[in-house]
C-alpha cells in the first residue's frame, strides 16, 4: 500500500506529514498547537496575498544580493505570484489566533512557498537543501519584520476598500438630503423639541460626518506605509547585507506598487504596535459615527403609530413571529451590532498592545485579526445600511410639518425681539393651555398677523447661512 | 526663632517635616513622588476608618500575644478609635493613586497612629523607639495584608450604603407602578408598537430589574468577607506568631462587627484581585440597568410635541440658554453619565489586575480608587434620580391611550383565531389605508363589533397570568 | 426541465426557496439581509440544539392544551428530536449577528421543524395549512421569549463544560504543587526580591485561583435557570392560554432534565439582559485571572539564560524563523490572547446591552454571539493550557535555590529580633558591598553560625502556618 | 438684621441666592441638581478661561453688528478679562459631570459674567436688565455652540502643555541612550534571549517612540481648530444676524491667537463628537506605549539577586513596611495606573459618544471631563517619570555582558553561514550541556577561533546598518 504521508524532522524531533501537503513540520506542530478559533488564515486572502508580496520582495533581493540562484529565485517567485493570484490559499491552516509572535504564519507560507517551489521545480516535497523553508524562503528575513510589514500591507488594502464602502454609503445619504431638501421638521436636542431644520439636512449631516471619516482613515493609511522589513529579529538587522535594507524597500514598492518606506528606526519600528492603536482609535471613531446614524434611523422611524414616524425604513423582512405586519429596522440594528463589536475589539487591542514587551510584541496576531474581522464586518455592513435601508427611506411629510405647527419652541426666534424671559412666558403659556404659540402671541397681539406669519415661518429659520 | 520642622530618616537619608504634622517621613516622600489626582486619601473617609479598624485589630492581637506592652497598646488604640471617630483624616496626605502597592498609604497611616500615640502618652514627635511606625503600629503586618484588607472592608461599607440607595430608587418605582396601574399604553419593541401593556407594568419592571441587583450587590459583598490578614508580605505568614492569624481575624470581627474570615489560602489571597474584578463586573451590571432605565425615561418623556410624550419629568431647571421654555431630562442624563464612568472604570480595573505579577498585584491603588469613586458616584446618583426625577413624574393618560386605539398589532391578539396570514394581511391594509383596524375589521364583517370589543379590548391583553 | 425552486409568500411578497431546503422564505430573506459575519448559526450546535428543545416543550404543552392535534404534535416533535440529535443544523443558515432581535433565528428554527415535519407526514415542504411555521411550530410563543430562553439553556451547557475544562487546568496545577513542593525559591512583589517560599505554593496558588472561578461560574448558572417562557411578546403572555406558562416550564424541565424556573416578572424578564452583563463579568473575572497565571508562567520561564529561568516550559515548536534553537511560550502566549479577548467581548456585550430600549433588547444576538464564542475559546484554550503546557513543566531547583541565598531580603525574618532599622542597615550593605546577608551578620557577631543557620533557614519561612 | 440673600427668578419660580454671589439662579439651581463627582469646575481653570475667551470674542462681534452698547461691551469685555486672568474662578460652582449638555456650565458662566459686568458698572448683582446673562452676555449664542467650542479651546491649550511634557520625558531618554551606547546586552523577544543590541539602543527606542506620539498629537490638535462657534441650538444659526459667524471666528482667533475655523457644515459640527473620539484614541495611544516602557523599566531593573538586574532605578522610598532594605520600581509603577486609567477613560468616551442622539450629544459635559482628567494626569506623571526615574538610571554593565557571554541565540549569526538546521543542532547542544556555544564550536573545530571572535563579537551585530 502506498504510504499517505511523508516525515520532516526539526530540532524537536520528526512529525508524519500529509504527503502532499505544501506545508511542513512547523505549520503541523503549530496548527496541533492552536485550536482557537476553529478558522484558519485562509479567512484572509489579502492577509495571506500579502505574505506572498513580501517574501516576492526579499526573493528578488536576496537574488540581486546574489545569495539565490537563478532556479531558486524563479521557483520562489513563481510560487509567491501563484499565492498573490488566490492558489494554494488552503494550505495555509493556522489559527489566526496563535502564540509566537506570528512565527507559525510565517513558516506557514515559508513552507507552502518552499515546496511548491520545489514542484515547480520538479523535486520531491521536503528537498529542503534545494528549496529551504528558511535557509532561501526566510533568507534575510525573521517572522518580526516579515510579519507586521505584510498586517500593514493587509490593512492598507482593507481600509482602501472600507473608504470605498463609506464612499457609498455617504453617496446614499446625500441622495436623500437631495430628495428631502424641502421636507420641514422640527429638530431636536436631548430628545426635546428644539427648532425647524428640514429633512434634507438631517441627512445631509450624515454625508458630511462619513465624509470626514473617510479623510481620517486616508490619514491614517499613511502610517501604514512605514514598515521594517529588514529589521529582522530584533530591529539590528542581524543576517542581511548592508545593502538589503534599501533594496528590499524597492522591490516591495515595485511588486505592491504603493509608496512603502523603511522606518527610521528599524528597532522602534518592530517593537512598537502604536500604529494599530492608532487604527484601531479610528476605525473605534468610524464606528460610534455610524452607531449614532443607525441609532437616529430607528428613532426617526419609529412607530408607526406610536412613534416619531417622520421616516419609514424600507421594508426587509416580517419583523415579528406573532405580532403580523410587524415590521422592525433591522438593518441598521445589525449596523449597531457591527460598531459594538468594533469598539470592543478596540478594548481586545489596547490590552494586546499594552502587554508587549522588551524588543517585540507577541500578540501581534490578536491585534491583525481583530483589524481584519472589524474591517471586514464594517465594510459589509456599510455597503448593506446602503444599499438595504438608507436607499429605500421615505418621509412622512406631514407627519414632519405637523410637528413644527405644534412646537413650542418656535418662541426661539422670537427671542431677540421679546427677550428671554417674555419668550419663556409665552412656552410656558402654550404648554399650559395646550394652545399653539402662534394663536396665543395673536391674541396677546404682539405682533399683527403677517408680522407673524414672516416671523414665525419656518423656512425662515432653517437656514441662517447661506452655504450649510 | 523657632523651628518649624523636625527631622525625621530612613535608610534613604534624612527629611525635614512640619513640626507638628503626625505624619512622618515615608508619608512625605510618597506625597512628593506621586502628584497625579491632585487630592489626597482624605477624599475617603471610609478608607481611612478602615485602616484604623485593621491597625486596631492588630495592635489588639500583638498585645495579646505579649509583643506590645500596656502603654502602647493603650496609646494605639486610641490613636486608632479617634482616626474612626473622624479625626486626624486631614493628616491622610498622600495621593490615592500611588505606586509602591500601598505601601505609602499603609506608612502614612502608621506614621499618624505612631505620632499621635507619642502625643497622647505626652512624647514628642518621632519618638518612635517608644511607639514605632514600623515595630509597633505595623507589627506583624505588611502592606500587602493590611492594605487589601482595609479595601475590602471599605467596600463592604460602601455597598452596603449603596444597597440603601437602591431601595430607595426601587421604592419610588413601585410608587409609581402602583399609581400609573390603570395607564393603558403601547408596548414596544425595537421601537416598533408591538402590543398593550400598562404605565404601571413598566414603572414596575424598574423596580425588579433594582430588586435584583440589590440581591447580587448582597451577593458580592459575601467575596468581601474572606480577607487576607496575617498574610504579611507574600501570604507565608513570615514574622507573625503562629497564633496571630486566629487571634487577628477575631479581633477584627469585634472591632468591625463584621463577621470577616481568614482566606483559607494566604498566598492566593495576596495576589490575587480576582474579588475586585468580580465586583466590578456587578457594580457594571447595575450601571447598564440603571442607564437602560434612565434611556427609556427620556424617550417616554420625549417632545412635548414632537416626541413620543408619554410621560413628564419634573422641571429642574430651565433647559437652554437660547431656547425659552425649553426643559431637559437632566436628571437622567446625568445618571447616564455615571453609568458610563463606571463602565469606563471597569475597563481601567481589568487592565489592573491582569497586570498583576507574581506574588502581588501592585495596582491595587488604582484599582481600590476606581472602585470607591464608582460606587460614591452611583449612590449620590441614584438618591438623586429618585428624589429629582422619578418621584416627580406624572401620566399622559390621553396620549397613551390614543397610540393603542391608533395602533395596527393590536391584530396580534386575532392571531390565534384568524392566522398569522390573515392578520398580517388586516395590518397591511390598516397602515396602506390609515385606518383603524378596529374599523377595517367591522366593515369586513369577521366579527360582530360585541364580539370585537371583547377581543380588542386592551385590559384582556395586557396581563394573562395573574401575578404579574 | 425540473423545477430547482419552490415559491413561499409573505406580508411583503414572494420568494424562490430552493426545491430541497428545509427552511422557507423568511430564513431567505434574514439570510440574504445580513451577510456580516460570513458564518452561519451551525457554529454553534449546543444553540441549535437549545431552540429545538424549547420548541419541543412548546409542542408538548400546545397538545396538552388541544391547540395542536396529535398528528402535528408527533411530527414536530420528531423533527425537534432530529436536531437535538445533531441533523438539520446545515438548514441554519441564518447569520449568528442579526438585526431582529433574533427574529430570524426563530423563524429559521421554526421553518426547518415545519418543513422536516412535513416530510415525515410524507406532505410536500411548504404546506403549511397542515404545519405552519407560525401558527403552529411557534404558537403561544415569540421570539422574544423563545430565543432568551434558548439562550439561556445554552449557555448554562457551555458553562457546564467550561468548568470540566476548568478542574482539567485545576488538576495540571496541583499535580505540579505536590511534585515542586520542596523546591525552595524566592517570592517576589513588585517585581523585586521579597521572601522565600516554595514552587509548589506558587503553583498551589493557581490551582486555588481556578478552583474560586469554578465556584463562581457555578454560582452564575443559577442565573441561567430563570427563564421567560410564556411571556411571548412583551411579557404580558399574550396569545398564549393561562394554563400555558406552568405547563411550559414543567415540559422544558423534562425536555432538558435542568430545573428551569419561569421568572417572577416576566415582563422584567424580557427586557433586561442583567444576566447576560453578570456572567460576561464572571467570564472576565476568569480571563483575567488565567492571563495573570500565563503572564507569570512565561516570566519564570523566561531565558533560559538571561532570565528568571526558575521553570522551563516544555518545547511545544521552534521558536524563531531566524534564530536557530529559540523555542518561545507559546502556549501561555495564546492563552493571554484569548483572555484579551474575552475582555473585549465584555466592552461589546455592555454596549449591546445598554442600548436595549423599552420592551426588548434588539442586540441580543450580538450578546449571544460573543458571549458563545468567548466561552468556546476559553474552554479550547484551557484545555491546551493544561495539556500542552502545565502538564510538562519542570523546575531548575538549583536556579531557585541560588536566588534564596544570594538575597538581601531575607533580613526580614531578623525585623522582629532586630527591629526595622537594624535590618534595613544591613541589607542595605550587603547591596553596597555585594556580600552575602549571611555573611555580613557573621563578620558583626551579630547571631552564632549556629543561631543564624535556624533564623536564617529558608524552610522555616515558607509557610508560618500550618495548612497553607 | 441684614439681609445674606437676593432673590432671582426663573420660569420655574424664584430663589434665594448669596447675596454676594456672581452667579445667579440657574447656577444655583444646577449645582442644587448635580451633585456626582463632589468638585467643581474651578478644577479646570484653562476650561474656564476658554469660556471666557468664548463669551468675549461673542461680546466684541456683537458689539460690532450693533446689538450691544458701549457700556455693556466694555463692561463684559472687562469681566471676560478678569476671568482669563484667574479670578473669580471660585464662582463655577456646578458639577463638571452634568445634565443638560452643558447649559448649566454656560448659564454659570452668564451669569458671573452678567453680574461681575454689573459690579463694574456700579449695579446692584442681578439688574438684568442693564446686563442680561441670556439677552445680552449670552446674546447670538446657544449652550450647544458655545460650550463644544470652549471644550476645543481647552483640549487644544492642554494638549499643547501635554506635548510639552512628552518632550521632556522623550529627551530624558535620549540623554540615557547616549550614555548607554556601549552597553552590550541581549534583547529579548517573548522573554526569551534574542540576539545582541545596547542598553542605549533600547532606551532610545523608547524616545523614538515617544516622539511620534508628540507628531500624532500635534496631527490631532488640527481637528481642535474647527469649531462651531455661530451654530446656535442647533447649528442652523438660529437667532444671529447672516454676518455674525464669519466676524466671530475672527474675534475668536483675535481673544486667543490660535487660528480656529468655522466647521464647514455647523449642523454636523454641532451633534457630531468624532473629534473627541479620535482625540481620546490618540491619547490612548500614548498611555498604552508609556505603560509599555514603564513594564519594560520595572522588568529590566527586576531583582535586585533574583531578577534580571540591569539596570538600577533610582530609590525614591523604602519599598515595604516589613521588608527592610526593600526598594520599588514606584514610579513606573504609577505611571502604569495613570495610563490603565486613561484606557478606561477611552471607553467612557466611547459610550458617550455612541449615546449622541439627532442635532446633539448630550453627554459632552462627561466627555469634556474625561479628557480634561486625562491630560492633566498624563502631564503630571510623565514629568514625574523623567525628573524621579528616568534621569536617575544607571546600567549594570557586567550583568548586561555577561548575559551575552552565556547566550545560546548568539548562534543566529552563523546562520547565513552553516544554516538553520546546524545553527539549531549547536543551540540544542549548549542548552543540553549548560555550556557555552562558543566553547562547543571550538571544540567541535567549526572555525577558527579568530573567525569565531570576529563572528560572535556582539558588536558586529548590534547594528547591521549605520543610521539606527
Amino acid at each position: 500500500m502506498e504510504e499517505k504521508v511523508r516525515i520532516e524532522t526539526d530540532f524537536l524531533g520528526e512529525k508524519k506529514i500529509p504527503k502532499d501537503a505544501y506545508y511542513g513540520i512547523q505549520t503541523l506542530r503549530a496548527s496541533e498547537n492552536f485550536d482557537i478559533t476553529h478558522t484558519s488564515l485562509s479567512l484572509f486572502p489579502t492577509f495571506i496575498k500579502s505574505l506572498a508580496k513580501v517574501k516576492k520582495a526579499c526573493a528578488l533581493t536576496n537574488y540581486e544580493l546574489g545569495d539565490l540562484n537563478d532556479m531558486q529565485r524563479d521557483a520562489i517567485i513563481q510560487a509567491c505570484n501563484e499565492i498573490i493570484d488566490g492558489k494554494f490559499h488552503d494550505q495555509f491552516i493556522v489559527d489566526p489566533i496563535q502564540g509566537g509572535a506570528g512565527t507559525s504564519t510565517n513558516m506557514n507560507a515559508n513552507e507552502v512557498i518552499a515546496n511548491r517551489a520545489l514542484e515547480i521545480l520538479k523535486k520531491p516535497r521536503s528537498s529542503y537543501d534545494i528549496v529551504h523553508p528558511n535557509n532561501h524562503v526566510n533568507m534575510s528575513q525573521s517572522t518580526n519584520d516579515v510579519y507586521p510589514t505584510a498586517i500593514k500591507i493587509t490593512l492598507y488594502e482593507l481600509i482602501y476598500k472600507l473608504k470605498d464602502s463609506l464612499r457609498y454609503l455617504r453617496d446614499s445619504f446625500n441622495e436623500k438630503a437631495v430628495e428631502f431638501k424641502d421636507v420641514l421638521k422640527m429638530g431636536r436636542t436631548q430628545l426635546q423639541d428644539a427648532v425647524p431644520m428640514t429633512l434634507g439636512q438631517e441627512f445631509k449631516t450624515y454625508a458630511v460626518m462619513i465624509d470626514d471619516d473617510i479623510f481620517r482613515l486616508r490619514d491614517c493609511q499613511t502610517l501604514l506605509k512605514e514598515v521594517n522589513l529588514g529589521a529582522t529579529a530584533i530591529g539590528t538587522g542581524i543576517n542581511t547585507k548592508k545593502a538589503y535594507r534599501k533594496k528590499v524597500i524597492n522591490n516591495l514598492r515595485d511588486v505592491t506598487g504603493i509608496d512603502y518606506e523603511s522606518a527610521s528606526n528599524l528597532i522602534e519600528a518592530t517593537q512598537d504596535t502604536g500604529d494599530f492603536v492608532h487604527i484601531s482609535g479610528i476605525l473605534k471613531r468610524v464606528a460610534i459615527k455610524i452607531s449614532k446614524i443607525c441609532n437616529d434611523l430607528r428613532l426617526l422611524s419609529s412607530g408607526p403609530r406610536a412613534g416619531l414616524n417622520e421616516i419609514n425604513l424600507p421594508k426587509m423582512q416580517p419583523g415579528s413571529s406573532i405580532m403580523p405586519g410587524k415590521v422592525n429596522p433591522v438593518i441598521p440594528e445589525v449596523v449597531n451590532q457591527v460598531a459594538y463589536e468594533v469598539i470592543g475589539a478596540d478594548t481586545t487591542i489596547a490590552l494586546a498592545c499594552e502587554g508587549g514587551q522588551l524588543q517585540l510584541n507577541v500578540f501581534e496576531p490578536l491585534v491583525a485579526y481583530k483589524l481584519f474581522t472589524s474591517i471586514n464586518m464594517m465594510r459589509r455592513s456599510f455597503y448593506t445600511l446602503a444599499e438595504k435601508c438608507v436607499k429605500g427611506i421615505t418621509a412622512n411629510e406631514e407627519v414632519c410639518m405637523n410637528n413644527i405647527l405644534n412646537s413650542v419652541t418656535l418662541v426661539t426666534c422670537l427671542n431677540p425681539i421679546l427677550g428671554y424671559e417674555k419668550s419663556s412666558a409665552l412656552a410656558k403659556e402654550a404648554l399650559a393651555t395646550n394652545k399653539r404659540v402662534y394663536d396665543i402671541i395673536l391674541e396677546q397681539e404682539l405682533f399683527t398677523k403677517e408680522e407673524l406669519d414672516e416671523l414665525l415661518h419656518p423656512k425662515n429659520m432653517v437656514n441662517n447661512y447661506d452655504d450649510i
